[in-house]
């Protein structure tokens, strides 16, 4: 696609400022405007630096619950396979002399920047300081997700699985991608190759091979202009969502846990899996055993708190960290435990709290009465 | 409380008409007004007849989910403790020379009314015409219900817990309800007896008794003037309503189903459970086979049924119950399979859609793609 022009794009910027759609917003000395929704061209994260370097939102992809239908129904064109990792999205850039990474939702993330330097080379932004890279952050240290791939057994890893430009919406086309990520060793998502609209049960192998490991899922890509993508995941991964949110139960809408009880059905229902007393044993602990621990945790702190722990390479970044998690969350929802110096990191370890499930439980277990 | 004046009455009933909550309701030879929402002292449910005669609206009752807090909470005075039956609430009276029996949303149920003369002994109304009666009528055949108590084997039973008066709110106290209940023979749903606020600890002993009976819970009623009242449900009626209506996946909110999982976890805690392998699985169960059994249904059908079956006296009110359903759901949501006599009875079969679930299914299972 085509660069936006400078005077559309100051225009863009001119609505969506007046909509209060663009805010200013500010870490450390990066001013820039972050798009809190979408608003004419620009997708929601949508971030822009000096009114003339926008860096686009990262689609949101849809879902498919079906492989037979789903892919001959949504693909007109062969497509590509690539692993989904369970870890959040960032878009990484280079603005004047640094290199930046920001959050879906447009936020400089002052972890994921701290790290840059652990999770790629980052001349690939010297020779081609255009580019905007898009990739998931996964691991248990990190500051935003409970659950992580079981096969990340500390710390972070970056799985790289789009390039896109700047002042443009849509990615760079699969061949090319993949030759610019090998070429500066930029760490890929497992990709699974390239299948026929009606391929479906090939790439139904490929989901029974990550089910099994705990992996998260797919999401296809056609290979074509229009690089249209959809996800789906493994059965798995459902329990092991509602497991990893339990905990956080009456936080989370009620749909987050329902609608994976509904893909985990639909899941045995198409890869014909009987469902064994194991199965139902492993769901029925995932729905109790977080909110029982976390009910146990409120009698004793007469509040929910979720603990994470995350490594910087400097002191600064993990205060940048706190600080702007207190702006967002409000000041008495999160709070520093440690920070301190371990062998070459500076370790922060940090609590959230779940206001909804500390406000609620307060009120049930004080002997409220609730209407329902 | 008093009875309603007249001028008031009628100035109530011009209100909620003007607010379209007061509304024309029909059904066969009976005509009245229905309250679809609250207006002025009119509960939601209340039904009026010949612009003078009041049926109150049975009042919404909140509930408690920690005995040791929410019974010295709530309560000032000592309270009854009653039975809960999983059933579906009516309110039975007497209208010129017919005894009718209404639902909580305030319609005639042809079929309750129809089998008026097997549950209770009329003649209360003869001696009694402003009486009120409150019942819940539960069992397997029955017309709204999926569920119902283990300890029904078939048909339906009638258990009585409230007299109200014609045209006024609130119910008779206790001893003059047991007094008349008793004295012309009308079931009555159990009574565990009189607590002080203090004796949370004798309520939780009722509630282990109840709790492995698969017994849905207690209503517990102030011996006051204002009559407060509150309910609670055993661990295990969370379990079984998750499983009855596991089919109705994504017809009922998502909410349904989280907040029985949340009451039995803190049920569990209050009452010293640990959770076993039985129990993880017996929940997992509810979460799985029937929502599995619907897709499967949705794969030979293409729609979603429940079906339902019901014994009546008189085969005018098994036709009046399946136009006054076919009214209300829908002329396309509501089928008649049969309708024979067996022995003594009119057996009535019939399936209910439900739509939404069908609408869902139809679009994942054909391929479809959601955002979510």
């Amino acid at each position: 696609m085509n660069a936006i022009d400078p005077t559309d794009l100051r225009q863009t910027i001119a609505t969506a400022q007046e909509r209060n759609r663009a805010r200013a917003t500010r870490l450390d000395k990066w001013s820039y405007l972050r798009f809190a929704a979408k608003s004419g061209p620009m997708l929601e994260g949508t971030v822009i630096f000096d009114n003339e370097t926008a860096i686009w939102g990262y689609p949101k992809i849809g879902r498919i619950v079906q492989l037979r239908t789903g892919i001959p129904g949504q693909f007109e064109q062969p497509f590509w396979v690539e692993e989904k990792i369970d870890g959040y999205n960032v878009r990484i850039f280079r603005y004047r002399s640094d290199t930046l990474a920001i959050t879906r939702r447009g936020y400089i993330c002052p972890f994921t920047t701290d790290r840059l330097d652990d999770l790629i080379d980052k001349t690939i932004f010297d020779d081609h300081p255009e580019l905007v890279l898009c990739a998931e952050v996964a691991g248990p240290e990190n500051p935003y997700n409970e659950g992580s791939p079981p096969f990340i057994a500390e710390d972070i890893r970056l799985f790289a699985f789009d390039l896109m430009r700047r002042n443009r919406p849509g990615f760079l086309p699969h061949p090319k991608k993949m030759r610019l990520l090998e070429d500066y060793g930029i760490p890929i998502t497992p990709q699974y190759g390239k299948f026929q609209t009606t391929d479906w049960e090939s790439v139904k192998a490929v989901i029974s091979r990550l089910d099994p490991e705990g992996r998260e899922g797919i999401v296809l890509k056609e290979d074509s202009p229009r690089d249209y993508r959809v996800k789906y995941v493994t059965g798995h991964s459902n329990i092991s969502d509602i497991r990893v949110s339990d905990a956080s139960i009456q936080q989370l809408p009620a749909e987050f846990y329902m609608h994976r009880d509904l893909r985990l059905v639909l899941f045995m229902e198409e890869h014909g899996i009987e469902p064994t007393p194991e199965l139902y044993r492993e769901l029925g602990k995932s729905l109790i055993d977080g909110a029982l621990e976390t009910v146990k945790d409120f009698r004793e702190h007469h509040q929910v708190f979720h603990a994470f722990r995350c490594r910087f390479r400097q002191r600064r970044n993990a205060e940048l960290m706190m600080s702007t998690m207190r702006e967002r969350l409000g000041h008495s929802h999160s709070r520093q435990r440690r920070l301190e110096k371990e062998g070459d990191f500076y370790v922060l370890e940090f609590v959230k709290e779940l206001p909804r499930t500390t406000g609620l439980l307060g009120h049930l277990l004080g002997g409220g009465v609730v209407f329902d």
